[in-house]
């Protein structure tokens, strides 16, 4: 090991690797973001540029890109899908947001407490549409196929936590099929719908869409596990969020699995019955940890970041996409916000 | 005029002469619907078939059937994208019904009543993308351009009636801006798909949109001027909704123009204070009539139902499924639900 790559492994991971190969085309999806959010309604860019500023790191339309380049794309046909993955995602946030009635959204406050819940419905609407304008601009009917399917499986996966999220008798394994709908749905379709823009053969195709699914689903279970962990500044909403609504997500099944009459009937107040007072989130985080449900979830997180970096052992180490997907499904499990 | 052409123009105009040809066809795109509803996530077919179910006409699946017909169409790839186009018409209005807080659509309780506005926000969501999902399986580009566009037309309309809707100072010009986009375009579009899965020439294909918008806007105008004058039972909605919100519609903005000192004072109470007591709504329903504000919103309707007619002058009358179109077009300006 030479001391370049000593250093690299030293370093806590990062995406830093990818967004300097993508720097180019992701600034490309930015000018796309910028020109197709605006409308002659004024409340319609002002809306939109709220929640497409937040801190996010744009990953799924990076996982566009990533996944076109690696797969071997050389124009740049995939820009506009990047830009209309970033679209659907930023619809289904605005949505979310009213449907939870949450406060904060990317550490600003919520869209929908500052103009109201039907302006984010409607701004959500619209961005929705504009990604599909700008799928049909792409011209490819394989990538409109893959982004609509994902859309109609996202909102069946909102629909599917709104009735089930507050069931502490949830199973794990149906709560893996939320987040794969919610969440992993999406980073999957984002990856499929670059390897598709890039003419990849369908192995390839399909190995990049497990890439994303894989991914998706490490992230979220990191997600779910740092709202019992994190610090608001971090996180960019609140910890505890989960807690206090009473979702039901896997350290929550964990924890309970692992606790003896006192800690359920602790669980069964606080998150069923959602009686809460000061000290209660502090305790649940602690029993979090020593029941070895965070561990836990984080561990499954880990198990399929792994078996997304495997999900690439077809493409060439020659090309430097390949690494820089590795990192990005490192850092899904390794970030603390 | 022989008896039977006789005995036909003393009928009030009715869409049964189009029913009738459009019999099969709609069956075709009823079965789609139903099928296309489903989901394994079970609220998702109960809201949906509580708001497909209700009384409407399907107009605009009707208006894309004919429209394919009239222009020559000889397959069936029209069906899918009439029941794309009645799923778009569904999810905005169970957007529009959560956004204005309804009490009734279609003559039953608004589904956000019954299941809750975040179902009916992400039940739209998943119509919505059903149908791009169908209109994918139609496989016409052209058609996926036009109703994405349109959908965007419809969410920037939404979003400008919300922010312009209560302005007693509204133009006539922005009043039709808005139900250009929120209620026209949709008709325009599913008119303009219809026409291109036939195959039709660019010409063609231009009147059959404008056959569309017109006949949108005159049904607007019909429904704006109905809510100063149809009943409860009739309408499927309550009359007064508009007063009681305070939404400046054609027929308001008229009678505003037309209105004296005080009877201006009242239009400022009731409708930009909607400071609103018993007989309050009897009273604006009689300065309708009196102001001549209900006969120009009929008059205008009228207008334009007559410039949809004229938008067919090419196509052949030996079709019959022209003379059903105009006779749509009749109906839009007669009816009195």
């Amino acid at each position: 090991m030479d001391d370049a790559s000593a250093a690299v492994r030293n370093k806590p991971p990062s995406v830093d690797r990818l967004l300097g190969l993508a720097k180019e085309d992701m600034a490309g999806v930015d000018a796309l973001i910028r020109e197709r959010m605006q409308s002659p309604v004024s409340v319609i860019p002002a809306l939109a540029e709220h929640i497409i500023e937040g801190s996010g790191k744009r990953l799924r339309p990076l996982l566009t890109i990533a996944s076109a380049r690696v797969a071997g794309a050389e124009d740049d046909a995939c820009l506009k899908l990047a830009a209309a993955v970033e679209f659907i995602h930023t619809a289904t946030l605005l949505h979310d947001d009213v449907v939870d009635s949450s406060e904060l959204r990317r550490g600003k406050v919520a869209a929908h407490l500052i103009w109201g819940a039907p302006s984010s419905v409607l701004v959500g609407d619209f961005l929705f549409a504009r990604a599909f304008e700008l799928m049909v601009e792409a011209g490819s009917m394989a990538a409109l196929e893959i982004l609509a399917r994902a859309s109609r499986v996202i909102a069946e996966g909102e629909v599917l936590q709104l009735t089930r999220a507050h069931d502490l008798g949830l199973t794990e394994e149906v709560y893996l099929d939320i987040i794969r709908a919610k969440t992993a749905e999406l980073f999957a379709a984002a990856a499929e719908a670059g390897a598709v823009s890039a003419g990849a053969a369908p192995a390839r195709r399909a190995e990049l869409r497990k890439f994303g699914q894989d991914l998706g689903l490490a992230f979220q279970l990191v997600d779910d596990a740092l709202d019992y962990s994190g610090s608001s500044e971090a996180l960019g909403k609140n910890p505890g969020d989960d807690f206090r609504e009473g979702k039901a997500t896997l350290p929550l099944i964990h924890a309970m699995a692992r606790s003896g009459p006192e800690e359920r009937a602790f669980w069964t107040r606080t998150v069923d019955l959602r009686e809460q007072g000061e000290g209660d989130f502090e305790r649940a985080c602690e029993l979090m940890v020593r029941t070895g449900a965070l561990e836990a979830t984080l561990g499954l997180a880990a198990d399929y970041a792994a078996s997304a970096k495997a999900a690439l052992a077809a493409f060439s180490g020659s090309n430097s996409w390949r690494p820089a997907l590795e990192d990005l499904a490192d850092f899904a499990v390794a970030r603390r916000k």
